[in-house]
């Protein structure tokens, strides 16, 4: 007998089969896999603004959320703000957490392991002397970020560890945050 | 008669003499500019997680926030998600669209212009062939972001577009996703 690969059932909420499903029509279809993302902000008042997340482009499509997904951000006192939402910084903390955590769900269930939790901290270390002005030898942005995470599952610590790792290796908001992107700015149209 | 800077009043919702007090502040005692940020994340199951913002450490103290933030992110349904939140990617477009966006309050005030309104269009081009592990010559994060400023306000458009050019030099998220950061990520307190 060849050893064959088990078939493998929804798991950590996830819907297994149907992850495999898709992976195989991409395979199939390339140009299903191109997403378009997409957020709009508002300025309120001092450096409080509100960002809705209503819809994307994908799968061949355009798809509305179920709910429209509404945020603010602002500045806290001590940085001349009102504390209206988190800083907008404060927001890629949520995002990189997000991200990998949505992928150790996924990355598990495809190997057949059972998750009991996962929880994580993250934090990033911030000199505010580059966006205040104050030094040219200081960035802007975080200059270092941390990620620890606490998981427990069915599974041997090891094999727990190479879900963790493999979700980082193929987790997008890891790669925006580590490569960076090209980002293009235009102002009235132009 | 020699000229003399004009001392700016508050604006655009902005304590300009707060703003001017706290750089100067700064400039007096560097430390004061560290700052670290953190939040936490809940895996609640499938690729749906919760992250909580509470508090953050900076300008010589821990500050919590006034409420305690909270958000969501998910996979929609063609990602195989159940679309409880948004794509964790999303919440980067987000706290960019918000960071440029509160600089430009603040630069305005500190610079006399008085702004009528501001909103922006962010959006981020993704291949998802990376993620889903099927093509190694594609990244798993964006491929690039455009954002489009809309702005208007008491000044000649040129000078409108030099606050914006300004908040782009000056914005942390900017910063960090255009030119990445170290991330160092530990597993159960390894």
């Amino acid at each position: 007998m060849t050893p064959t690969r088990a078939v493998r059932e929804p798991r950590n909420g996830i819907n297994t089969p149907v992850l495999f499903a898709t992976i195989n029509a991409v395979k199939d279809a390339p140009a299903l896999a191109k997403f378009r993302f997409r957020a709009t902000n508002r300025w309120v008042g001092g450096t409080f603004s509100e960002s809705r997340v209503e819809s994307f482009d994908g799968a061949g499509g355009t798809h509305t959320h179920q709910t429209q997904f509404g945020y603010g951000a602002d500045h806290p006192a001590v940085l001349v703000g009102e504390d209206r939402g988190p800083t907008p910084i404060e927001f890629l903390l949520h995002g990189l957490a997000a991200c990998i955590t949505a992928g150790i769900g996924s990355i598990a269930a495809a190997r057949g392991v059972t998750l009991r939790s996962v929880s994580s901290q993250v934090e990033g270390d911030i000199d505010l002397r580059g966006v205040l002005g104050i030094s040219k030898d200081v960035r802007n942005g975080y200059e270092r970020i941390r990620i620890g995470f606490d998981i427990d599952g069915d599974a041997p610590a090891e094999k727990l560890r190479e879900v963790v790792s493999q979700s980082i290796a193929r987790s997008a908001v890891f790669d925006v945050l580590t490569n960076g992107v090209p980002i293009h700015v235009s102002v009235n149209g132009r």
